[in-house]
């Protein structure tokens, strides 16, 4: 069957496939009502990561600064332009210009401390992420602890 | 034909497919002798974004700081725990308490400044990603200029 043109067009389809390594569980259940941003007022969550890659987070604990990376599931990736903020009066600007969360690859960035361990369990926070959003990367953040 | 029994087991090739928006193109040709951050002495270098995507740059303009975020092809997948920075004295930590390129979902994050813009080309650095490395966002740093 074919693919859209658009697909076809970009080459979209062809990349390779981001695999889950765990899941935000958050007491926001709506992108509609989440902040923008994690220091805008965001709550803790729970990431639990698949048992599969647990042994991946030997050498994390409670106290240290990461990056949590999301796919942002209800995102659109065929939106190149909008207005920032969503704010209709501020002019249409490229997505790469923004943080919008509609862009070609709906990554989110999430520098968050982490406030527990509980096995395969991160308790994090604050993040904006909203709840059921697939987890894709932890990293370190650079710095004091350089590994 | 049967996957592999860990994509299998994992699921992993089952999550949306990354969308390379851009390339990389750089002096630096191989990941044994590339730096392991940009700030450990990488040169600058142009990102190629894709025409399909040139619209999506409108709004970004030298001077910026932007995260470009790359998809680290020579990386492996299957690759849970390591020695740090690849020393082997060091014990062997999980991914996602590293920086390791090899990870789950090898996704690069290159804080850099955009130094020039022609047409859909941008001049950046200092990055350490090698020549031909796809390029799957770019984020601007969140702070002064909020977007």
């Amino acid at each position: 069957m074919p693919r859209s043109s658009r697909e076809t067009s970009t080459g979209g389809g062809d990349g390779p496939r981001i695999r889950p390594i765990g899941i935000i569980r958050s007491t926001l259940k709506k992108r509609a009502t989440a902040p923008r941003q994690g220091a805008e007022g965001a709550p803790d969550a729970w990431l639990d990561v698949l048992p599969h890659y647990a042994a991946a987070l030997d050498g994390l604990a409670a106290g240290d600064e990461v990056i949590v990376m999301t796919w942002l599931h209800e995102a659109r990736r065929d939106v190149l332009k909008v207005h920032p903020r969503n704010i209709k009066r501020r002019p249409l600007t490229g997505v790469f210009a923004t943080r919008s969360p509609d862009r070609p690859n709906p990554i989110g960035l999430h520098p968050v401390t982490v406030k527990k361990i509980v096995g395969n369990r991160l308790r994090i926070g604050p993040i904006e992420a909203i709840d059921g959003t697939p987890v894709i990367d932890i990293k370190p953040v650079l710095g004091r602890r350089r590994r």
